[in-house]
């Protein structure tokens, strides 16, 4: 079962609305979980997320090697013009039961950009369970000829944290339309 | 003559040798359809490349969507480990008819390193149809915590030019045992 | 109330402390001063800084051609080794009255690190009129070939605030002793 | 004396004109130096380079603690706009007698950009003396906000190698008037 619950304590899925003795119970297991395993402090890359610039990237299928893919819907660009829900494909590093994993992902920015984006970043958890996503990416722009190809590239980082939500696909359903952007890029 | 074969024109592959009559006609052939038709100048992703360090990239399906996949063999790594082939997946901007591709694209370095790789870039073709990949990558390295987040990104660039060959999935085929490499990562 | 001393004006500086009346009439001053002056929001680089991961930096001196010099207290460094206050040398591009400046610096690593750091940035100032350095920053280490060319650039980012004190050369009394200091880098 | 001259020969200083048989002589020297002592093969920063975007930067004075002035004429600017001959300054890592330096540097790009930049780098010198600056930078526009801060930074790669000249302040007699120029940056 693919489930991410937020920060950690799975209350508000649906499906864990039995009744306020099995969340009790639930509670407490997590709680209990979390003090004896600390290798349930994993970091689950699944879930919705949000950066520092208000952007939103929703990863949904995590597959056993590692590959990934979701959506992103940028709030910044480098147009200034309308950004839409954008696909996303990345590779997680597959590592052993300790520490946290490393990740790459792209975005390809239908329609609205001839620019292509990467990321690279690390999950963190820290001590009370909050999930940090610490990102540096690359855009690149597409330009006339191989004599302007220096001033293609801009960096920079992001940091994302987990945006708690019920389960399923919910960045179609969050994201605004298309008119109430003002711009788009990491 | 300079010829790329892409994804499977295979003009000037062995096979083709037929006679000298033929390949003047169709030395010609193409002359004129780079003369008449630039959007023939087109650069296509797919295909076998060498960087200026010596690795090894294959970009082996390339959708509709401009999704693609393929398989990278590094000839350095940080831990100065031994590299293998490592799959590689990315996408490239659909643009209009005119203008070169900007793409990117993400390595999964399976087994042999705890780092994420990303790359970003633009394929180039100048006058002489010689094709030129220039590309800027990241590198993320796993470290233990956030305070140590600041030194986990490593940056660089790489310059791909097509290495001419015989169609198929190569690298296989070309790659090394993995005892003769010497290390691995972009 | 947000007091930025700079390169002196010293106005809320201990030995101003005459008395309440002229404080009052002062605080007006400045408070009228920044509702009818927006040119009174100019970011001053000079005084002492901190980052995000606590390192410390000063720049004492300013020129009229943009030119600064200072000192860097970093808390992070490569080696894991003790870090010292190190000189940087800047510039500050020269813009007219409007706009916040871009600059750059270098910080020479005496004796404790075999690496260099170059800093990018921009001086923000916010409504409230709190002043943000927003940088990234290049880590260079040195490699033993070209052939290790391609790892040893690393990149960052840091972003700084004003952290309030009295006027003078200050880092220095500031600094822990080196035995004090965990490690060093931007 | 601060005299050293691309790869090594020397002969083209005004100085050593003296004729053939001392020509020979310090041939010979120079050889046998570059045989027995390969700290002879140390990198010194001063003199003319240029980069494969036919930029020059002509470091002229190098100061025992590392620190270093000079001069910078770039070929492309973002802007497109004319470039003029800049100052830079930057500081070389002091290391110990073996190993090749690492070095950083800023440039004031007076006048015709409110752009900042910086390089970081290291000098190589190959078997057969050829000296190389391989160097990355950051290039920091100025923008209108904090909210814009994400597309500020560029980054990219330059190789430097060692122009061959006379010696003294050439830079300023090479460089062409400023209407020839083409555009500026790294």
């Amino acid at each position: 079962m693919q489930s991410r619950e937020g920060d950690g304590l799975g209350i508000s899925q649906p499906e864990a609305m039995w009744g306020g003795a099995f969340i009790l119970v639930l509670a407490l297991a997590v709680a209990l979980a979390e003090s004896v395993a600390p290798a349930e402090r994993k970091c689950q890359l699944s879930g919705l997320w949000r950066n520092d610039q208000d952007s939103l990237m929703e990863i949904l299928v995590l597959r056993d090697n590692g590959d990934f893919q979701g959506q992103y819907l940028t709030r910044v660009t480098l147009s200034g013009g309308c950004a839409q829900i954008s696909p996303l494909r990345g590779t997680q590093q597959q590592i052993g039961e300790e520490g946290w994993p490393t990740f790459a992902f792209t975005v390809r920015w239908d329609k609205f950009s001839n620019a292509s984006t990467a990321f690279v970043g690390q999950c963190f958890v820290d001590a009370g369970g909050k999930e940090t996503l610490s990102t540096m990416w690359l855009l690149r722009e597409a330009v006339g000829s191989l004599e302007e190809d220096w001033k293609a590239t801009r960096v920079g980082r992001n940091v994302f944290t987990r945006k708690r939500t019920t389960k399923g696909k919910i960045l179609s359903n969050l994201s605004p339309p298309c008119e109430a952007v003002s711009s788009p890029a990491p």
